[in-house]
């Protein structure tokens, strides 16, 4: 397991840890502080301009851990799905342009007044399987994110760590690199088969680590996240099985929160990020 | 599968469906309807009394279809263990003297200002198995209720009918009828592996079926559940799930619901489930 406080180049921000600033300032105050790399999220790309995103980057000495977000398979309609796809492969293009090492797949959940679980799943089997076609003639990995089930009607029914590889298994079993999954700790820490599903993962696996905590009592379900160590995660435990697999990446903060972290000065809530990195994660 | 239009008999209230009305009341509005068990909670019928409660559930002929609840098992201290122990027996006592047919167990969270999640886990095994030797003298069944994992830090670290059943199967591997689940929709329907468990589980562990449903948006993670059909639950396939291992229990109404159902006539909310269990569930 890494010593973080000899090795501050591992810890990357998630962009939507700081939704008060725009993506210019983002990059800017990360280039300043040395943090090495973040993930940007596709819609502020597209207002930034890919081309000033590019150059930001490279003026700051900032690279890409990760780019967010293709997927939200389910749909009601072709039409829908067709728009989809063009969507889905534009993100992954510009993935490529900002030269990110994957990009972040979101399930999505059941389509509009539907209760058809199990069709949710296989559109997103198929829908999946279709990007990665896509995806690997640009040599894109895609890192599907397990989100905690309390998701799994609005916005992603794909819900455990155990899901995920058994869809990988499926749609890559070569483990050739194309396929992987992004475990956020926020996401999967109350899973009984955790331990077992990141060996089963393993190094070749396991794109993207995302950290955040998991407050007590959490007020909302979406934007209530905790910085590190403020909650009931056992952060440095799960990094610890994570990194039992030979991972080496980033260790990406994302914190969605509304009432707390999105309210604060952004200067603030960065270097809380690199404080907890070095004591807590 | 049972058509429930032909056979009203299987209805059965979960008293926390109707917290704006004392226990007296929600016994004799059951009976009044021919609705013919109810599921009461501990606090309820202490504060009842368990020689009145007896007299008006014969007074109206409306039997127990469960007792809630016993569990809450990980403390901090070995005090709180024993008058843990001592409520968990009470518990059980009180359900035998009402003719329960089983206990409900909830697992209980993280002691506070804990993050050992695997140890919460542990100490949930012991405090059912040490339970389980008390209950078989009562021949009084316990019923696991794995609740959903959004309450894996302050109610139940028990989060998945797999791990429940897991706990059943080291316990009491003979399968007994000591030792079964309680199988919630709410809190298991999002499981990609549910209808694989359900078939485990089989008849001779499934002891109760409780129903609401999950509504989108959630604006409260534990008062914000939903009247059948009001959401996105496929409750008619569960229950055919459900059935198809040969279960032919109670269908009990659970819904926490502070802002809604809370809200209203108990009269209208029995008679709303009534008609849905008629056409929805």
């Amino acid at each position: 397991m890494r010593d973080l406080s000899q090795h501050p180049e591992f810890l990357a921000i998630n962009t939507a840890t700081l939704r008060q600033w725009p993506l210019e300032r983002i990059i800017e105050a990360c280039g300043r502080r040395g943090i090495r790399a973040i993930a940007p999220w596709h819609d502020d790309v597209e207002r930034t301009g890919l081309a000033r995103t590019r150059q930001l980057l490279r003026d700051w000495d900032v690279a890409l851990c990760g780019y967010c977000r293709a997927g939200l398979f389910p749909v009601s309609s072709e039409a829908e799905r067709a728009a989809l796809s063009e969507h889905n492969r534009r993100v992954l293009d510009f993935a490529r342009e900002l030269e990110a090492p994957g990009v972040v797949i979101v399930a999505g959940g059941l389509p509009s007044s539907s209760r058809d679980l199990a069709g949710a799943r296989a559109q997103v089997r198929d829908g999946v399987a279709s990007l990665l076609d896509y995806a690997k003639t640009l040599s894109m990995p895609l890192a599907i994110e397990p989100l905690h089930p309390m998701y799994a009607a609005d916005r992603a029914c794909i819900n455990t760590l155990e899901q995920a590889l058994d869809l990988c298994d499926e749609l890559d079993p070569a483990r050739s690199g194309a396929l992987g999954v992004a475990v956020d700790c926020y996401h999967v820490w109350w899973d009984p088969k955790l331990d077992a599903q990141i060996a089963r993962a393993g190094r070749e696996r396991i794109f993207a680590c995302h950290l955040c905590d998991w407050l007590v009592p959490t007020r909302d379900m979406l934007n209530d996240r905790g910085m590190m160590g403020d909650g009931v995660i056992d952060i440095a435990r799960l990094r610890g099985s994570i990194e039992a697999t030979g991972f080496d990446g980033y260790l990406e903060v994302e914190i969605f929160s509304s009432a707390d972290w999105w309210q604060r000065d952004g200067n603030e809530v960065l270097d809380t990020c690199m404080a907890r990195y070095r004591t807590v994660v």
